[in-house]
């Protein structure tokens, strides 16, 4: 059940929650990532962007894979994030998430230094040979500071284990041009919350989003609307929430799915220095907004 | 029956064609835009991008224009472009527009020396003051030099001639921002080919393009599929399209529309220097997409 | 002595003033050109960017180019500028200027399509085999919209009349580049205002500026602290203006320069719409630069 | 001697070599450190860019910080490398390169969510507090993913520790700015090395570099011409070493320094994957280079 065949719909990404002294608060996380399969996600991706994977430490980054995996249970395939700036690190994570159960991992290229088309192929490469688990390509240069073009996605997937990619980039041409040279068998994902509504009508077989955390009927609905093959109230769905989505990812998803839990009554926790908590002004848009 | 009401659906852009002299030939105009009324546009917009606007002289302007409304006959409105660098020259063409039978003008604000916002709207200002037929705002930074934000748009909309906007960014999230703060009211348009779809889907009103000169029945399939809420029949007719309409927009529509029109074996005309035809290379991958 | 061997040091660019009405005012462009010979240019360049070019008719063009040919001279050389969207309209100024006694054309690939490569190079090779007067090609993305890469720009100095480059992006690798390329027998201007210390240390021949309207002893202060190898000299020269050049090129050289010369108490005429004169805040802060 | 009024000239950066394994090679770099300052590097500074910081674990940046101090053993100032994505961790390093005898620490902002002014402000402030040795701020949106606005920079100056800038955005008007509003008291530095003779006649007080490594007669002899006051001879010497400067920035700088260094027939060991040796063409043309 948990392999990435099955791997659609709405994938949602739990944040990483901290105590007071900033550590790592491993109860909340799971009550959080509990709360996200309730509502309904068809996947869990914990150590995403949302759950501030290389602001963690080794021993923290295969703490919060356990306790995904333990809390989710069996219920939805858990996407473990398990990118590292460096080959070693990357494999030892991966290796660590599949042992743990995981239904497959997301990695992406992180950069300090630019990375050559052929670096970052080698990097999933070596990778790739030492899980068996499948593997989502994850390109998203706002974050990891590598934009990887739509010709080394499609040379990614000649990796036998790369069978998924995620596409953040805003581009909705990119999911036009994966949908044409990939064809159908390759599953693309949608990154951007702003793009749903585009990503989904191109034919993205899934959302990957930390905004179940705040809104998971409007999710569901927008999803629920393109299976229906019904544009108009994919629209409507998708207008309902747009103003929001793009609120969260403009002005950062840690700090924006933690002050709305907030303003939701739910306990999100601290964030890890030094991202701090949303401004005064934000926080009462952010309201105003939910 | 040709009022900007009406105006929704494939608005077709001319190709302004050039004998071997690079004189402006128009009867072969009047035989080419003939051609998009009877292939079913639901608009017809001379002297657009696709129409090389600029690089007229203010005769052949006039006189495409009133060739256009000539042979277009009142069969489908006509979307005249009368964008000039200078706000003297934009007024002068807006007028002469309305009085030769024009349903509308389409104004770019052109650049050399970057505009301030305020300067745009004075310019729109004036013009509007001196016609009274709509008016359609048009962005395009890729052509025009300046990029309007969607608050500018949003200020131009005061000016009670202003009642339609072009976007042409290949931003997606524009258009959702459009469709959030104008409401329903306000009529926004894609002329970005390669977001047909995605603007479709998003709620626009029509589309302008250059594309129905060469494939206007998957021009028109995928707008009647928009229409009867069939959004995967929108995504086939998309399909089969999009990496001509990518093409066609990435290698500039004034020569690929004239080499497609060659390929189909419809006579086309010479363009105007420095414009040159399509490359032997590029012009046998057209031939290949058509 | 007026042809380009001898063109270097200040290259001072004039307005063009409009009266009232919007109309060119040729008398006092005589003046203010004047003034730019008697302040030490080492040439003067109308119908350049500062000049509006592209806001005029052909016959305001014409005139123009007359005006500065007959109040300089012949004491510093004339570079016209001719650039036009259509090569036909190019190569009609290009000889105009010639006839009218330039001692060379200056010459940006103004785009609304961007031009390939072979389109720049093909338009720069017939406007040249209409002349026999040196050809400046110049660079400036921010106005023309075309960014001609280095190698663009060493190609076209293999046609024979192309002697000069004209550099306004702002990036000083450029020159260096072109330096290292194109040897010293190629004479490279700068164009960009706040680059003019980093330029001049680069190797540039000469300065083509609007400066010289307002601060003409800076600018030469400058250039012959240069002259003289006098780095820490040529630094204190720059760190003089360098506010003043920054904000009338962030601000836009008709506008600020306009704006400059009222605070001087030297009559500059208006601006032709769209462009307005320079806001009140800003107003108040050229004034305080000055 | 060695406190930051006295860091200025050529700050040297070492590599951190790695041995077939792909673990630190302490011995190696510090003979790489020391061949560094016999070349007459004005400082060293370990764990920049070049050091490749980002993909070594919390130890080995301890043993490669306390083996430069070892090796240079006082005769010119060690600015060490203690950045980190999170403020936790870079206090930890900053804390201990100040106990180990570093003269000065070397901060970027890194980024993978890109953190608000406030944030980067708040970061720099409690590391700060947390040392007493001086602290270099260092702008590099190429690599850290995070361009600090030169008024952010100014701010930061209002920190006690922060008496030194690191500008490495390759815009030379950033430093005009600088030197503009912060005055002689603040010394900034170059990290651009295309801009080298740009940012030296800006008036640097020095240039951070990892050319040292292949050209340190070069490099000295551009800095020591400015310091003579002699424009002509920095051009010179600049123009003598521009393009190997480019192809090192352009290329990266571990991979090229790597491959020169095995060029001069001096073992400079191996990268840590992702990053792997220059490929073959590359190698050629820094050959001829070199």
């Amino acid at each position: 059940m948990s392999n990435s065949k099955t791997l659609k719909g709405i994938i949602a990404y739990p944040i990483t929650p901290f105590d007071a002294e900033e550590k790592v608060d491993i109860a909340l996380f799971k009550k959080l990532t509990d709360r996200l399969v309730a509502s309904g996600s068809h996947g869990i991706a914990p150590l995403g962007s949302t759950g501030v994977l290389p602001y963690l430490n080794d021993d923290e980054k295969e703490a919060v894979i356990e306790a995904a995996i333990d809390v989710v249970a069996g219920r939805v395939p858990v996407v473990a994030g398990v990118s590292n700036l460096t080959t070693e690190r990357t494999i030892h994570h991966a290796r660590f998430a599949e042992k743990a159960g995981a239904a497959a991992v997301m990695i992406i290229p992180m950069s300090y230094w630019k990375l050559t088309d052929d670096e970052i192929f080698t990097h999933y490469h070596k990778v790739a040979e030492a899980i068996s688990i499948p593997m989502m390509a994850y390109n998203n240069p706002a974050t990891g500071g590598i934009d990887m073009s739509p010709a080394l996605l499609k040379r990614l997937l000649e990796i036998p284990n790369v069978t998924m990619i995620k596409e953040s980039t805003g581009d909705v041409q990119r999911m036009h041009y994966l949908r044409r040279v990939l064809g159908e068998e390759v599953a693309f994902f949608n990154g951007s919350n702003p793009l749903a509504l585009a990503a989904l009508s191109a034919g993205a077989a899934g959302w990957c989003t930390a905004a179940p955390n705040l809104i998971p009927e409007f999710n569901h609905s927008l999803y629920n609307a393109v299976l229906a093959n019904d544009l108009a109230g994919a629209r409507d769905a998708f207008d309902r929430q747009s103003e929001l989505l793009t609120f969260i990812t403009a002005n950062g998803l840690p700090r924006t799915i933690a002050a709305g839990l907030e303003i939701l009554g739910v306990e999100g926790g601290h964030l890890r220095s030094p991202l701090a908590p949303l401004g005064k002004a934000d926080f009462e848009r952010l309201r105003g907004l939910l």
